[in-house]
């Protein structure tokens, strides 16, 4: 199937031109883009309600490039994520109104703004300020997936009256994530202080024998409190992606 | 605070005779009962929507009884994990109506049944047979808090077609979780499948590199699918309550 | 230098006959006692202040007993840490004053009281029921040497009100030993609260990804809270011992 | 022996002016050529079919380059792996017909073309884009070493309509690498699928707890899939070595 | 699709009087029997020419025996491996014709000869006496799937002379099954002297930093020979599987 | 709570207009100042007796610099750890009186001597030269703190006479800080040669086994002599803030 | 080769009725006995100056018999290392002057004795009691292959006089055997005493992070002390070998 | 003890002007050199006949060359390993006659022949060219201490050939040192072939699961061939100087 069919495809389903399912009669066959290095997934769209997120760390510039490309001119919004100031500028050639978030080392094409429901905020924390760049990459792909994103830093548990102070953003939140290095105490407390889903984010900040974010793995994955669930170390864009899932449930 | 007078309002307040804001306010100096070697968190249900659970194991069994005992006074439902059939029966002599199930070695004293919105399922499935017990123990924990509960057993990514086979039964899931061990790849391929959040338990279950399970919990950190969060290595119950939490969300 | 002759250097050492400097030049040649399999450090209660103490894991019963029997001939006190019943059936034949205190695994010789300054507590504890054994172990070696010792159990950070009603005898306390498995995040968030030295006894409790007491110790060591130092996992006797010596400096 | 007695004997061989006896008869003293840095194996040609290889991560560009030119002189086909482009620039002033493929970083001298079987086909896979250097090693070794490659990449488990769409591919094969970072499980799914050997190729391609590859090794050594055979993580050259001796086989 | 209608699709296909082609498309639906706690896979036989194999560790022993049960009734052959004495007590009173191979741990049935090619041997071999146990595992296997198989026992390299006096056999092998503990640097010495395919097996036999069997697992990931694939440690089954499949090659 | 209130009852409270007590009071609210990517924790002082210290290590340049500013306006000693030169450069522009410590990595504003002790002296070791710029983080540390330090490096076991011949300076210290990698038993033989507390620090120094410091993590913890505790690889922050804590108990 | 054929000409050898050249001549083609399970290295004798030893663990009860009763068969000396007293019940049987070490679980014949040079003494020491069987095992392994052999045990680092006051002993000594768990550093400063060869040997002995031994193996692999080398853990015997070796060397 | 006096007296009793005794009599007080970051341990050469060599990763340049200084003004010889091109420019303004071997990365001052006993091998053997740095630090060190030494590269086991080509060098040598990365296995067949001393030494050369070194360390510590020790990866030094100790030894 080549690039131009998918291209139609996806964009009268888009339109509201084509039903859901008659989309996916359509892609029975091969519900893929296929660039030989990359098969890039339009299907997901229409299979997870947003389409493939790019992973650039070990891709080429050139390839994330055509792979953002390909992505942009058949869905409203594109990440990558883990992209170097490098691959921006290449990209930017082909994809002019792409963005580039430096902190969270994201390249955002967003030319459809998706309903956000304010009523229900996914709170971002960290216990430091180093732990900021995972935890922007989770709040921006969260944003970009429509939803209201709250951020609260720096408030690890071993100050815990700042932690503490905190208390009424932390029970309005209906998603909590996480993102802490070191020792990660601050998923357990946070964990034990609400009946909201609570996603932690080690991050591979600190030294010596926190072994790039083993440390806090461990503890996180260990935790006494129930209703914390762990995902990869400084995987921002995972958890900011599952508690969008989370938080457009009813 | 002695038992009796935390008693007494906790059962006001499951009864309706105070309110939430009252009951916590009670509570405010000390809101747990004493036992020096436990500190029994009745608050949890006002915090948390559900009383503590105990895990038994590492405790002895007169501890385990005298606790599980304390809970059953105030609360409706009770569980207990990680339990032994000796704990069971020395609980049965306090607490008569208590159950034993064995395969998910848990004492379930359940006295009030939660209303169950049966539109809104958790699927839990395994990898292979020998990961039933966890599954049982997570499947088992979401059916108590008010949940209903599909099981698809043995279908691991090594006869795909037994998973393909359960697509539509996957589709309908609102909440999937996922044990595996061995190579613990079933939580990428359906975390790949679905746009609902999916709960992966990396279980103890092979041999040799499996290494007590580190091999299944890697591979489901490192999931590509993104939606995946994980608990700690053979916690079903953790997957369990996390998957009621979400379940309940709107 | 025989077993009578370093009996009587030491008895007119601990009756005030001999200076320590007298007693220090007698025992310059050969400052212990030979049994072969094992060399008695009497030195030790003259450079320390406290006799050498068995570790009987590992050593056979006919050992521990012999050097229990030779310690408590020329000392006041005697601990033998990690000892089984049976090893206590045997001491007790030769040493029929010694008690055993089955939770915390101690054979223990006590026939001298240490002054006790009861203005200086040492605060041992645990963040769960399980944690228990190790605490008890670090709390009884305190006591034997001559501290107050406080006792706090099943504080965990998942309900971290149980922890702030605890604020005031935390703040009492001149030593704070915090004993914890699982994720270990008590030490941080105490070690946050207080200007005294905490020392951080991670435990084997907990399964999976704990590994047995890795995560706890991990977490301990990258605790962000300043004021934190850690023992061997399950060393409850270290903290004790170490405990002891900062509550007595003045 | 020296280099020149070395070169007659292995060219005779390779001629049919000397059988494999006559050869191995002249070669049993010293079947070897002895650089002092290096003793080069021209009997591997005799014994296994194909030259040695030159590993030259960890060389010096001279030694690299020596060798590559010994084994030239009296080889058809040399490959040097893990090269630098640095490294070519050396043996290219020494073997003008060496080429390079920087994607595979191999330096390859092909002066026979080694007759293939185009009926049977060694399928490389390859779960992401970030993968491909690898399987390009793999791919590249096994043309050299006279096979038809087939190649399919970025068909990761977490699009498993990707993965199926490439059955009938996948059905043709006659040998199968399967090359994966992150969670490694695409070496499950394709083991289950085909009766055929399937060499798994775990990639340092991820981060976090992947630990440089650990948890893709670490799936495909526990993959519940028989007939799935590991070599190193990396090691794209071996799959394609065994591949090549295993579709040579009948 | 009940057992019955599985048996009669199967048993009409071994028999002749279906097709692959048909049978696969009666199978197109559920290709399975489904007993709730198992998804018997009798497709596999179709798909890879061989029943599944029951791992019966980890299983109860009704859940074993119901399931070689089943398989007995539509396939000529079927394996239990890593089977107790216990689980073949039941499996016999269900399946008379079982037999029990105590060393290699295996329960089989063998109803059915597969003929076997005498010129293509399938060579296993052990470093010691300790790593026979999975030697046999693997052997069995194999011979159960229709091969000629070899055995020489404690040929370690610590004792080169033994090795090279197996010189004759090696070189008639056809594919190589490596079994070692301790250092595992058996595989390595036989891969350099080979040009067919060699299959390590690391044993969890040894002591100390063998760590399980990870010091030999390691040896044979790095092995510098070409040509030589790693299995799971003591995965003695998966070794006779993939070496019956390429000794089938032709 | 504005950055200038929280200076002014900060500058109050320092300045005795202010008692403990009222200063409490006032920051029952908010105890901290709020720089989004940061919580400044001014109340520590309060708490704990000396400000925050900044973590360089992860933050930016502005991060460090702001923070450092802010702590610098309204305490008197400010301490930021983990600084490179390019921090101080950029410190120094916006508080001029800040120093910089090469060796041990630290920023330093002095601005108020506190009052010590020359009694009590915290005596910091290396086992080797190349342990010093972790020992001179602990001793600038303490120093700054208020204690009295002396410095006695690269008298590892090796030479246990260079060791001995500091015996009477090791019996003057009142705290010892033991600063080891390599296989860190310069930890265990000081703890055997005192009855004062003992800091262990291991240190990354080292290569091979070593791996980063564990070697001598691991021996620290696993000392045989009692009075030992061990604080985080080349935490020098650490055990000279711990040190300075126990220095100043009585 | 029969086994009485190898018996003759053994016997003949160590009778001196032949040359070592003949001897070897006559093994030319098949130097050891084949037992199908193990293949009996009686060549070890004429190459290494000793027979092959027997390491039992893993082997079952009848194969231990059967091996040491053909080695006794030749060979004056024989020794079987980590045996049960069930396996010395069994050899007893048909080697009825075999002897039995509980301690060092070592299984002994010993008919000739091997000339012992009393100047040259090797020297084995423990930190601990509990490392007692460990030093044993390779006291004992040295004193049968002919060596004078001191034992000085419970001398570790943490009572630093108990070992200085061993001195005399340490340096009278030709080779030394240092064996320790916990941390290990008893290697290190013994390393540093003296100028003649170390071998270290970690053992398993004590516990939490310790793990197994790897504490002691990774202090005395990274010992700053050089001429020193370690061997694996708990391998008293392999050091008792290596001590003999190089005790003999002239 | 001022620098002077120290090396009065250590020129004396080299030149033979003061006996050992006289020599160890001055030094009672003060044995070493202290230049505040570094004890120079002149002691050594008496103690263990030769000085203290300098370990130089890890110190300053100014460091390097100041130790080298002072050893160099009392000792013939000095050794300073793991030396950069740049400290050896900065030693050699101090001590002209300094030579560089970049290859083993040592600064050598080499001012006295030590005599040689041509006899006794020590031979140095490498699995591959890469190892051959750590093999040279290894010769080297032994050569400047007075040994002769062969060196033997590139025998690694995959081309057993290579190796058993090398028997006669290999029965001829005194002491063995075996220096190979990878998976190690060089070490257990050397180990088998002679009845010498075999120190092995891992190397970090390898990629994947090597881990840098870990595999070809427990590989060597798990060999089953009795006399082989290990010293840490990458310790050529180490083993040169313990092979110098053994092969000096009558």
């Amino acid at each position: 199937m080549d690039s131009k069919t998918v291209a139609t495809i996806l964009t009268d389903f888009r339109a509201g031109r084509l039903s859901l399912d008659d989309a996916l009669e359509k892609f029975r066959d091969l519900p893929y883009e296929d660039l030989d290095y990359a098969k890039i997934d339009h299907h997901r769209m229409l299979r997870q309600g947003f389409p493939e997120v790019v992973f650039a760390q070990g891709k080429t510039t050139a390839q994330v490039a055509a792979i953002v490309e390909r992505l942009a001119r058949v869905n409203g919004n594109v990440i990558a994520s883990r992209a170097t100031p490098e691959m921006y500028e290449t990209v930017r050639t082909l994809v002019p109104d792409a963005e580039y978030h430096e902190l969270a080392r994201m390249i955002v094409v967003r030319r459809e703004e998706i309903a956000i429901d304010s009523e229900r905020v996914i709170l971002v924390m960290t216990a430091g300020t180093s732990d900021i760049p995972v935890a922007e990459e989770a709040a921006l792909t969260a944003e970009i997936m429509g939803n209201k994103v709250t951020r609260v830093f720096d408030v690890g548990v071993a100050g815990i009256h700042r932690l503490l102070a905190q208390r009424h953003t932390i029970d309005q939140a209906n998603v909590l994530i996480v993102v802490a290095g070191m020792e990660g105490a601050l998923a357990s407390v946070v964990g034990g202080m609400v009946a909201k889903p609570v996603i932690a984010v080690p991050t591979s900040v600190g030294y010596g024998a926190n072994f790039g974010g083993i440390a806090a793995l461990l503890a996180m994955l260990n935790s006494c409190a129930a209703g914390v669930a762990v995902v990869n170390i400084d995987n921002g864009f995972g958890a900011g992606r599952l508690a969008s899932i989370i938080n457009k449930m009813r």
